[in-house]
């Protein structure tokens, strides 16, 4: 199931693509128009139920598809205003530094990291789908992409085994880890580089766990415009997503509605010769196998 | 005046300390028996109302004051359960390291930093004055303390100038910036070593802008067990807290809620000779001139 987040008429809505259509199930107005009293309010509470929250869908799309006038319920994609998948609430944006072991050599680290490199982008950075974002001209000439797959978390948990770690996804999504290199590199911490406005745009989709069955076996490509930068797969990954959970919790409590980006694979601007980064007018692509791609002009 | 959130027959309430006494004015008793029905509701609503809200709560409570029964409104500090000043939201607990330069000094650093350091710490981390915390001891055997003065921002911006970096300010509180130097030391990035769980507390209040006349001239003392480790000045900062407004928005887009800790002075476990860590059973008390003493055990 591939979910989204989206605004119509004003308000804030959620649900599934309509499978073969350029659509949306609205699962608000499914639900009230079929009496779920019970039916999550919010994406937020829905993962916070995972998996009974995905089933529950999929029943009530199910008996929309045979409603009399199922189109009550579709929104086509042209009238609607893509969001983030997930709004902003009171949850960390994790994310992992040097995942991927040529993206680290690009970088200038003589190995890759024994221990995971983890900082945190600001909840102000979340952007949608197609949303427009600013180069910040005024603060860095080092803008730059990377591409990586998201991790919806939607379970709380300190200390998670490895084999338990997929128990506490709820899906994945595609996100670009935009980030200031001069910033970055300035500060010695990375939150501030990592942190412009509109550096973390995440979508289109949430892909539910179901659909994926290995995601270690995707492939990841970021495009800036149609020219391929970064040509990468998630078999390549430093430490694995069940290593990052079971690693990452055994310090901080992981809860639902928490995202990790789970690193990014060579092929960066700042790691081109000569350095090439982000400019007005630049349109990034970054698509994952399964998932989708996220695109956003850079203005 | 001294704000405070705390938790009294099942909800959560907030309110100034009653003068020359030790209890709180429940303000929102106050609101309903006196049908302002516009009056925030929650402290974080408060707070983006900035300087109108306390000059609301000062005129209610001088009303309540001279009801026939004031104490029908006032809860006595025996009767309540702290809470950290200011509860969970989806703002930021950013962080400046190495911000006192005998600090940076003591961490081994050659030269203070030129420019900031800056971090965060999980929102999972806050606490309140008097909250017991775990030493961690399955993942950490250097847990350390850092007493700061956190700055509370009522106000969104981007590009705050130093000379209205004020404006932004709504108060000052007292936190530990609690850290496992181990964590912190082998992962580079600090986030990690800076968010187990109950690591930021803060309290026992925030007071408002309006009773500090000069922040930088305020004493700041750290006690282990009643030894004193930190005996630091706010006038030693490195970067003055209209520098750091200024910076840090010049990348972050800083909003109302936001907690910023300005950094620690000497005296931390790390810099002793040798090096004393927090053991089960210490009691970490931070002392900040006009505002109070935070306090807590480790457990």
């Amino acid at each position: 199931m591939k979910l989204l987040s989206f605004r119509y008429n004003g308000q804030t809505a959620f649900g599934p693509k309509v499978k073969k259509e350029d659509a949306v199930w609205n699962m608000l107005a499914i639900a009230e128009a079929y009496g779920e009293a019970n039916f999550p309010q919010t994406i937020t509470d829905g993962i916070a139920a995972g998996l009974d929250f995905v089933e529950k869908v999929r029943k009530l799309t199910e008996q929309a598809q045979v409603d009399e006038n199922p189109d009550r319920f579709k929104q086509p994609f042209t009238a609607i205003e893509w969001l983030a998948p997930l709004p902003r609430t009171a949850k960390n944006i994790i994310c992992v530094g040097k995942n991927y072991a040529d993206h680290a050599a690009e970088m200038g680290a003589e190995a890759p990291p024994e221990k995971l490199v983890v900082f945190t982008k600001s909840p102000t950075t979340l952007a949608a789908d197609e949303q427009d974002i600013s180069v910040h001209a005024d603060v860095t000439e080092s803008l730059d992409y990377e591409g990586e797959l998201a991790i919806i978390i939607c379970k709380e948990g300190r200390n998670i085994p490895k084999q338990l770690a997929y128990d506490y996804v709820f899906g994945y999504s595609i996100a670009n880890d935009v980030t200031a290199r001069d910033i970055q590199a300035a500060h010695g911490q990375y939150f501030l580089g990592k942190s412009l406005d509109g550096s973390c745009p995440m979508g289109p989709y949430i892909v539910t766990k179901d659909e994926i069955p290995d995601a270690h076996d995707l492939s990841i490509v970021t495009k800036v415009n149609d020219e391929v930068r970064q040509n990468g797969h998630t078999s390549s990954m430093l430490f694995s997503i069940d290593e990052l959970i079971a690693e990452i919790s055994r310090y901080v409590t992981l809860e639902s509605g928490d995202i990790i980006l789970t690193g990014t694979p060579a092929g960066v601007g700042k790691g081109m010769t000569p350095p090439t980064f982000l400019r007005k007018g630049d349109t990034v692509k970054v698509s994952i196998e399964g998932i989708g791609t996220l695109v956003n002009r850079f203005v």
